[in-house]
């Protein structure tokens, strides 16, 4: 195994004093592993919080920050964070107008934040929202999930739904927001090389040098085939095709994830955009907005997701509304 | 071979129809492969470019926007652009104010660009300046260079002079600045993993599991020597050390770039960039801004780079200035 790490047992905990290190304009909770904004959430605000297990980066302590999170909770690489971090963070957050805890679909996940939701509110009397993503279209249950498991859209919701809550709107209209984007978007992703967990030392799972799996999790899940390495043009079919099949995207606007798994360098990931948007042209899909980087990554896996989210004139305003994190930033 | 790509020798032109797609506020051409900045350059602007081979991305067309390049000549990987090339370029972007080269010590790239200048000179009779960047303390002369090699320095160098140029200063002082932010930066570089060629379909070079590559250049080249891989504190330490012996960076305010070669994830970069932080206090170097992520790549390496500039006030100023590229985003 080849990384730049100390203790595999520590890679969370180092990673977290070069973010604090980095960004000084965040607070980084080294005990509780939670990644919050330099100043307090403002009186009326609606705080959002999302966390899950490392290994995702920028995701979610890279999306903290004026126009997104409040707080971020990380967990072990690949590992849900615990109701106690959650229930920390909620406390810490709250302004007296709620939170929303954005999760994304993991069976962990979910349990830990329903977990940190009922004691925050029982403990503290605050009101606590949560959407959960189910956006990958690739299996409809998974070693780590009961139903769809969350990917891209997490990104592109926390964006979205973090400009509402800075425009001080309700909890209650926050979480409809949340769900209605979780509702509009869909994923699909692919490895060409599997990741390496440190704390295990050897790749999750082998794929020959030949094959590819499409569809892969984010922590290297099965997908949905195993198939012959394949050209981009090709890639890029097989990951549009099934989102394009399980919603319709034509007759209005759409942003477009091309995300990077990790180990992938930006010029193929814009070469597989440029296969993408050849797709989606012919399909008449309008692509109103894109984002193509690294955003939800696996670690040090090869290979790359799409995201596709049906916009309407909210989404979009939203979406063009400032953000200033490490991971995205614009209008500021 | 795994790699996002369709055919190995097509890997730039694809990758410039996505860079384009992805990009509207850019103009791409195509048949020159060059990168510009969606409107022309202002009168009075002194016009900034640069380029290389590609395969070192964001860098150069990433940084490609207000505050930062006006063009970005891109060769085929690993290959340097044309005298054609850059002599288009130059005399699109000239508006009369002059234009400087930006070019990175490497033989090809070097005497390209000189030749550039001579034709864009005679035959359109622009005014044209070049600075050759020459940060890397890993090696005297390389299989590619003689003398150092230009590496992380032109990255920052290309935000601080272009905001210089923003600001309407003239050729001969933006030259001037370029030369002295090139004399204050000093990087190295280390990789984990060689990177492959496309067009070659297997690595450039071997590197056994258990060692690492100290002073690796951003091709794969040749580093100072090949050591027992080591952990993150230690390859920290094996990057800072040369680069402090090299210059003093005591008494005055630094940027310190941790750049990721392309196939390291972001956690890794952030849990680098700790290390670094943590010598560099020992030092007693005043770290003043900081960049984490991947700016000038290698391909698929997994590895990384340090680089430090010295900052005076005004370095710091022009840092501070407005940036709006795909790369590097602030203030806009």
């Amino acid at each position: 195994m080849k990384k730049l790490i100390n203790d595999p047992s520590n890679m969370l905990a180092d990673s977290l004093v070069g973010v604090a290190a980095a960004h000084p304009e965040l607070n980084v909770d080294h005990v509780n592993r939670i990644i919050y904004r330099g100043e307090k959430t403002k009186a009326g605000k609606v705080a959002l919080i999302s966390g899950g297990g490392s290994g995702h980066e920028p995701l979610h302590g890279g999306f903290v920050g004026l126009g997104m999170l409040d707080a971020a909770c990380a967990g072990e690489v690949f590992t849900s964070p615990t109701p106690d971090q959650m229930q920390e963070a909620t406390k810490v957050v709250d302004s007296g107008a709620g939170v929303l805890h954005i999760v994304k679909n993991y069976t962990g996940d979910v349990m830990n934040f329903e977990m940190a939701a009922e004691l925050a509110e029982a403990e503290s009397g605050i009101k606590v929202e949560s959407v959960v993503t189910n956006d990958d279209v690739a299996v409809e249950d998974s070693t780590w999930t009961a139903g769809r498991r969350g990917v891209g859209v997490t990104v592109l919701l926390e964006k979205i739904v973090g400009a509402a809550a800075e425009e001080g709107r309700d909890l209650a209209s926050i979480a409809d927001l949340a769900r209605r984007v979780n509702a509009a978007g869909r994923s699909m992703g692919m490895a060409l090389t599997s990741c390496t967990v440190p704390a295990a030392g050897k790749p999750t799972f082998d794929l020959p040098e030949d094959m590819m799996e499409m569809g892969v999790g984010i922590h290297g899940e099965p997908g949905r085939h195993r198939v012959p390495l394949a050209g981009a043009a090709s890639i890029a079919q097989q990951l549009v095709e099934p989102i394009l099949a399980d919603l319709d995207f034509t007759g209005g606007a759409t942003i477009v994830m091309l995300n990077g798994m990790g180990g992938s360098p930006l010029i193929e990931l814009y070469l597989m955009y440029g296969e993408v948007k050849k797709i989606l042209d012919k399909a008449r899909v309008t692509v109103a907005r894109n984002l193509v980087g690294n955003y939800i990554t696996s670690l040090d896996m090869a290979g790359c997701s799409v995201t596709l989210l049906k916009a309407d004139e909210e989404f979009l305003k939203l979406w063009d509304a400032p953000v200033n994190t490490a991971g995205l930033r614009w209008g500021v």
